[in-house]
């Protein structure tokens, strides 16, 4: 069915949809020329090229394997989808295929320009220093950064506009839907399929590392007593692929998801708005494009704002980039919608989601680094806790990490209040009311997002500084370029904590979006309200199912890198055993067999939890109704945003205490230093599986499910009724 | 206002009421007969009567100080009661300051024999053997037992029995309520009253004991490598008399108050239903006392059918009494209210909420015995991990932790939708709908904790048995004794893991009920239908805040024991280098000055986390309104009942691997047996607090939130509106 627009809506919608495929191609064009920038650097000596080459190889093969298994995946899958969702199957299956290749080329570019852009930072190190170094590492982040902001934007736009022409008037009739809704509806499927690839990406790669790095650490630095990053190690290059799958590829594929997830669920609430008349006066179901694309522009600007100080610390050029690009971001948003007089709401609001992501990456901050805040010091207090024993700091760090959720959850709740509050008591035509009022509040998870191009610039920035220290270690390259390393490695930090935090909490904002979104569709379809009260007991029955779903989740990667840490263990000590010349640095190790062992452990172990989140999701829906699958995802996000946030930053602080224990701050002649030190690294061992492979992937299982119960909204609703 | 009921209604109020009393007082007379048959055993020799009186005396220092602030508190919190409600005001407030004593009194009395039983048991153990020590023991557990079944009976009974004969018809008429209503409104303080005490006792004990366990460890254990319960380390006395406060005093107070809530919830439901006409054919508001009071009978017999084997092994002797008593009580609940001519499906709830609570305790039981089940071996796991680094034992307890909420949590769901059914459909008069379909989850509440007396009394055995150990240590009795005394501990480890299990089960259970008269009351309050729609952004707000109360309050507790056990080890130290004849065994240490920072640093640890989550919990309803406050209790149970199984069987999972690695079963000559041994131990010491702070005051915390938010609902409602 068609709607009638106003001339003037007709204009808004060829503007938005056309900002945001360009700044999107705009931000895919930078990403390539800087990548061709990049590739010019000197890619360094012999040795470096060679352990570079190592990582790039098995990195390659993990990411071939995986994408291997992922295809055949999804087109299983999409078969699935052709069938089951009668007319509007082969679109949303094709979709949904284009969001899992789409997800999947973000990831490989970033990875391959990563694992390519280690060797040339570490040359950069050893020949020209600190700001050479730096300024490759952070183009190559960028790289993935711009890559996968252009991308989603690309993807979407351009999906819209093709559907939009190749599917006739007689197809929208056929299927009873508006036209506009029916696309978004498609373009869920991208979403979905973008979802699904993350999941397995992040923790997939969270698995792989972990077990590199546990492995690697017990057989090495704890049995036998050989530095980190050693080359005898048998696991050094699985260790060094896994910092680019999980953190490089896997940390992309969840931003690019969220991101593509929180421009859907504002899309689908405004095209819901668009279709009810009166006929508003802008598309609020194409408005979302309009904002990401400006976030996107801010981005591009940004990066290359982002130019080392004369000093000899870089960090703050990389917290410059950032507060650069949100007050760029902000001030665009606030102008362009005052030029085309969009309700100032709508700015408002995307810019209380851009605060929020701010504010929960500066309160992850307070409570991982060593600086504290106002008195408040949880890692130097968690040094004196290492300083007692393993326990107290294990305890310790576990009790930082329950109480870092509770700033986090609130500042998402004050953006959920506030931009709510606006949309609702908001007079435009479209807006007001309960649909207004989470049309801005999926705004804001919009403007939480906006920005990701630099922040994952800055993000992956990290794991190719992290991976060049590596490469200049097995290259034993001069001592000088490790310092100039670790220096970079540092000022990475702090960025890397903000972005952590900024990705769950543009999950939480993004998976509550989806949920208003749900709740929306599952209204339209039932054509009843659809009210989800807790005092029913079904309703309370699938919330406390959805609370399990993350608890299990968790627990099953976690365990799953434990087994896997297992057989890798066995095979690292095999290879010690059996030729007596590895450690003595005379025959090179079997890098391979590790890097085998990590990839098939890490698909293997993560098929069943992934399978079961999206078969509980259906299953509560058939069993216990829609209502109660409302229920369910209310209990997902809420049990999963607190435990992703109390993962990824106890991890974090157990990583720092370490880290400051081990820096030349910390009194190295303490009587107890070797047990202290010792007591650290556990804490250490403890948080990795934590921060890395738990922690930032329930993110993504939230997005998943969410998705999963939106998507399948209407076989659900066809088998409970049947 | 009074009710126009008919002959048969009144008849069953005496009858249930009288019941409950007449129960009540039973439990508490045999309980007082054992006390008598306990103190006539043979106290043992000079020395274990010297060890045991200091612990007794520790206990006693502990509670008096701890009484007296709890009294200041009472009376302080009556005061503001007795202003804030009226009418109702003094009522309320004198419940409330009954409800404390009561539950103090309970402790009391449970310590009281518990301190004088451990050098009783030793005596027997060191005399007689295995079985005359189980006895004394188990005699001397039943007295808590059956002292807090019978004085919840006796309290509640009594003082409904006395309020309605000492209010006039006019009282009820100028505060505009039923009397039944308003009666059980009043008791809701008597609730309160238990609840807050509890909080005080469980958490304020649990903080001390792990506070002594873990100092005296880290300063005994592993800094001087001598053993535990070694009377050179200053903190042994406390640690000993931690055990008392904590498990005997704590356990018992938090089950008593959970028991007092359950009833109380599904008597407030069920004088709802009595007031809405037409008139039902019982009194539904005194059925949960007929049940409870049937329960304490069945217990009051199965306390007598404990008796040890002939066999070498007193476990089984405890679990029969368990199993003897369930189906008693079964029994006696299907024919009683068949007699009455009750409906069935009344029996059957409580009978599910009962097969909840089993099926809890038994998979708490599997995630944390050595055994596990199915092939499914979590603790032999963990032993395997141990032995690969102490980073791989913690991260693997914490994920069987997690897991082991899954089948608690769909235990309760399972008890929750099919006792709602159940009274859903019902077509009694007066049952049916939601009214009466949340009257039968609360029934089931009161079932599952209806044979508390019994389950208590296994319980309360084995801290009693835990201690005669320890005097048996300190007061070097001769080895055979310590053997009977780790037979008779490892019997009760079983009935400990089912009733930490069989708490948290009963305590969601109870709090679901307490949620359901929650929204009850706010609707009776507000006149219009409460509906906790968490689609609403400010009612998912509510849910979110409330999701954070349990993690502060754990981070809270766990920071406390950590920061309090530092103050203690730096004491402890002193008083070994102040005099090295301590060490050597030539002078005594002052148990006395750790005895005082474990309880000044327990009650001083405590009271921002009591005041924040009452306070919290107010000022929610204040800020979002009573349907977000409903959202609140939602969140806060969900997320609280999930971290209360988490904590208490991953920690008792932990000790449970640290004891199997101790263990005869277990190669001692392993050749890194040492290094494994302190891994199991690090695990163990990250366990206790978890496990014995932590995990079980959560139960605690969400009665008292629940009951804040029932007690203070028209304040709030006044407050809200001013």
């Amino acid at each position: 069915m068609v709607l009638n627009r106003k001339i003037d809506a007709i204009m808004s919608e060829v503007l938005f949809l056309s900002t945001g495929l360009l700044s999107g191609l705009l931000a895919v064009f930078v990403a390539l020329l800087t990548y061709r920038k990049v590739m010019q650097a000197d890619e360094g000596d012999d040795r470096m090229r060679e352990v570079s080459h190592l990582i790039q190889e098995g990195a390659n093969s993990f990411i071939q394997i995986q994408y291997k298994i992922l295809t055949i995946f999804t087109l299983l899958l999409a078969i699935v989808i052709a069938i089951a969702f009668g007319l509007l199957g082969i679109p949303i299956a094709v979709s949904y295929i284009l969001g899992s290749f789409a997800s999947m080329s973000a990831g490989y570019i970033g990875l391959a320009v990563a694992t390519r852009a280690n060797r040339r930072t570490a040359a950069a190190a050893a020949k020209g220093g600190l700001n050479p170094a730096f300024m490759v590492a952070f183009r190559a982040g960028s790289v993935m950064g711009l890559m996968i902001a252009g991308i989603a934007l690309v993807g979407l736009s351009a999906l819209y506009w093709l559907w939009n022409i190749v599917l006739p008037d007689t197809f929208f009739d056929h299927i009873e839907m508006y036209r506009e809704t029916a696309l978004w509806e498609i373009l869920t499927g991208f979403s979905f399929g973008a979802s699904t690839v993350a999941l397995f990406a992040k923790a997939g790669g969270g698995i792989f590392t972990k077990t590199a790095d546990m492995a690697a650490d017990i057989v090495g630095k704890i049995e036998l007593h050989i530095p980190e990053d050693d080359p005898r190690n048998p696991a050094a290059v699985a260790d060094a692929v896994g910092d680019n799958v999980g953190d490089v590829a896997g940390t992309g594929a969840d931003i690019f998801d969220s991101n593509v997830a929180a421009i859907l669920a504002a899309a689908l609430l405004g095209a819901a708005i668009d279709v009810t008349p009166p006929s508003p006066p802008i598309v609020f179901g194409l408005l979302p494009l309009l904002i990401a694309g400006l976030g996107t522009l801010a981005s591009v600007l940004g990066v290359f704002l982002v130019r080392p100080n004369a000093q000899d610390d870089p960090g703050p050029a990389l917290n410059r980039g950032t507060y650069i690009t949100t007050i760029l971001f902000a001030s665009l948003v606030l102008v362009v919608l005052f030029i085309l007089e969009i309700d100032l709401v709508i700015a408002l609001s995307a810019i209380f989601g851009l605060l929020a992501g701010v504010f929960i990456g500066f309160t992850s901050d307070v409570f991982t680094n060593d600086k504290g805040l106002f008195g408040f010091k949880p890692v130097q207090n968690m040094v004196e806790n290492a300083e007692k024993s393993t326990a107290n700091l294990i305890l310790s760090g576990y009790s930082y990490g329950l109480l870092s959720a509770v700033p986090s959850v609130l500042g998402v709740v004050a953006a959920l209040v506030a931009s709510y509050v606006l949309g609702e008591t908001a007079t435009t035509i479209g807006l007001g009311g309960w649909e207004g009022g989470i049309y801005t509040v999926a705004i804001a998870a919009v403007g939480l997002l906006a920005t990701n191009g630099l922040t994952m610039s800055s993000d992956s920035y990290g794991p190719i500084v992290d991976n060049a220290r590596g490469v200049i270690e097995q290259a034993e390259a001069p001592h000088e370029a490790t310092v100039a390393c670790d220096k970079l490695d540092a000022a990475g930090n702090t960025a890397k904590a903000i972005t952590k935090g900024f990705a769950i909490g543009s999950a939480a904002i993004s998976v509550l979006a989806l949920f208003a979104a749900f709740i929306e569709s599952a209204t339209v379809l039932l054509e009843r309200p659809v009210v989800v009260n807790i005092s029913n007991p079904f309703i309370l029955a699938g919330v406390f199912i959805g609370a399990l779903v993350p608890v299990t989740f968790t627990a099953m990667l976690i365990l799953g890198v434990d087994r896997n840490a297992g057989r890798m263990i066995k095979e690292i000590r095999r290879q010690f055993e059996a030729d007596p010349g590895i450690l003595e640095g005379t025959s090179k190790p079997d890098y391979d067999k590790c890097i085998a062992i990590a990839t098939s452990g890490a698909i293997r172990e993560l098929m069943p939890s992934t399978l079961l989140a999206i078969g509980v999701t259906i299953l509560t829906g058939v069993l216990l109704g829609l209502e109660a699958l409302g229920g369910y995802l209310g209990g997902a996000v809420m049990v999963g945003f607190i435990m992703a946030l109390l993962m990824s930053n106890s991890g974090g602080a157990w990583d720092n205490t370490k880290k400051l224990i081990e820096s030349p701050e910390y009194d190295h002649n303490h009587p107890r230093y070797e047990q202290i030190h010792r007591n650290a690294v556990r804490g250490d061992m403890v948080g990795d599986p934590f921060k890395d492979t738990a922690g930032p992937s329930i993110n993504t299982l939230l997005v998943v499910i969410s998705l999963t119960a939106t998507l399948f909204l209407p076989l659900i609703a066809i088998l409970q009724l049947g």
